[in-house]
């Protein structure tokens, strides 16, 4: 179909009717900010072959698209408003993909109250690319960022660890032993891959409470340097204090949690917030995990259960490009 | 080289220091929106094959990138502010690319008076695919829309109409015959195919003179129809008053102003503002020139000179998706 027709007969719904998008007919967005807060705007690409497979289902496609934004929009402690869409798709895309991805993402803007406001449309020799732009607000003045982390706040997560890199594993047929011994937990870790559940409700609760957040994208451990890059302190954490939702051997759990694709938010606060935290835990129905503690120093450890240095060669995910 | 490496090296400078950018560390930006402005927002994709072609100067591709995103914001009336851009890239894409590319968009982003503030990169198993977020502010309540010409209303445009589509023939080495006979133009083509000309100066003078407005790049008649569809309105643009750079036959004249790439503007606005509008010419040192007026019913007709509507079976580009 036309790029004209695809947008009028699935994208301008996924506006719902909100007047900044200008029901997508004006190339542009326009709205007026809203007073007291401040913007937060996020973008991230993801491509077949690299992020996911050819044949994805393309609804939860939509999905994962849409929450990895917003899941860095909750580690910033944001509300999410409205998104931008680039879609590059091979020529000859049919329908019912179309209708698919258009559905995905619509049941996803409207469970997170978002509105497509704008983006384009176009085709191309080769996989499908999708880019998203995620707006969200924040009281003005209280964003979290990452580089507030000081030596002696504890590190905490929210969720389990490692899930999605599993979930990986199990449909590359790469089984791990441990995992095959686990069957029940397939569809769960392989669902956690698809579907990630941005933490918006922990992250926005966050304010004075955590000094520094994340989420969890490259990997546990590459998105901890990240926070100590940015606050210029190291880490300490504790493997057997991550909390996995199986239980493996130390190599497999090491590979877990450097696995990326989490989705889950990292962040660091004093010991006196901790009751917060426990409240936070509570009201959301959002497990928090004490994992770790910030250092002095500069580096990220990984320590085992005897208080060792575990050697890790490979913190996260990086891209070459 | 990896995603990290090259963002350190070559984007982050791109921020100028601007603190909303968080030195592209932070995986989003956060900014205090300026009181009494609107904000407008724009995002185009495009992608290796399609837009442009495999081996064209990564200089000059990252400017084009900025440049049709520019041409959005201008014609809103919006002045650019910052944007974001995601990188979606072939494996070992040498780095003399990168570097080049990011000369490119660090010149053109200093030019406009902008600056990147997120985005993402990534590899994946294809050609180079580029999209632009990019963000301007207008004063609240004046943005220009689409939506307001009105029966009468003469139909404008900046610049010459046209000359993107014969570069870009003369670089596919499908010169027409007109162009063979003028070569001392063909680098003046070409430069304006890869180098667009976003129309700021104009658009942020056309507030309260125009009462509607887009740039050109579907294709003059494509475009002028969407103005019609958001008007509920039609429009008669005569054939001989279009401004070309060189003359054509009117076969060749016709291909040449529906082929899009202009990124020129495109505007309406009644008789009594055509002082205006010589003024910001004027002001702006750019051509501007009525080359038709809106109409009643719902159709774009094009005329000859003798008032006989001239048959045109393709009034712009579409992506077959």
């Amino acid at each position: 179909m036309d790029e004209f027709s695809f947008i009028e007969k699935y994208l301008a719904p996924l506006t719902f009717g909100n007047p900044e998008a200008l029901s997508l007919k004006d190339d542009a967005a326009i709205f007026s900010p809203k007073s007291g807060y401040d913007i937060v705007i996020t973008k991230d690409a993801i491509a077949e072959g690299t992020h996911f497979f050819k044949n994805d289902d393309p609804y939860k496609l939509a999905k994962k698209l849409l929450r990895v934004n917003l899941s860095d929009l909750a580690a910033k402690g944001a509300i999410p408003y409205c998104c931008f869409l680039a879609l590059i798709l091979p020529e000859n895309t049919p329908e019912e993909w179309l209708e698919q991805f258009a559905a995905g993402l619509k049941d996803d803007l409207s469970g997170f109250s978002c509105f497509l406001a704008g983006g384009d449309t176009t085709a191309h020799n080769g996989g499908v690319v999708l880019t998203l732009t995620a707006l969200g607000h924040v009281t003005a003045g209280k964003a979290l960022l990452r580089s507030g982390a000081r030596a002696g706040d504890g590190v905490f997560v929210t969720g389990t660890i490692g899930d999605s890199y599993l979930g990986l594993q199990l449909i590359k047929n790469q089984e791990l032993k441990t995992i095959e011994e686990s069957r029940g937990s397939d569809s769960y870790l392989i669902s956690r891959y698809h579907v990630p559940q941005p933490r918006i409700s922990v992250g926005t609760k966050l304010s004075g409470v955590a000094t520094s957040c994340t989420d969890i994208s490259d990997g546990l451990l590459a998105d901890l340097e990240n926070i100590c890059n940015c606050s210029q302190v190291g880490a300490e954490i504790m493997l057997d204090k991550v909390p996995l939702s199986i239980s493996l051997a130390e190599a497999d759990a090491i590979k877990a949690i450097t696995g990326g694709d989490d989705y889950e938010l990292l962040f660091t606060a004093p010991e006196n917030m901790e009751r917060n935290i426990n409240d936070i835990s509570e009201k959301t129905g959002i497990k928090i995990t004490k994992i770790g503690k910030i250092t002095g120093d500069n580096a990220v450890t990984l320590l085992n259960k005897n208080g060792e240095i575990i050697p890790v060669f490979r913190s996260g995910y990086r891209h070459k490009i």
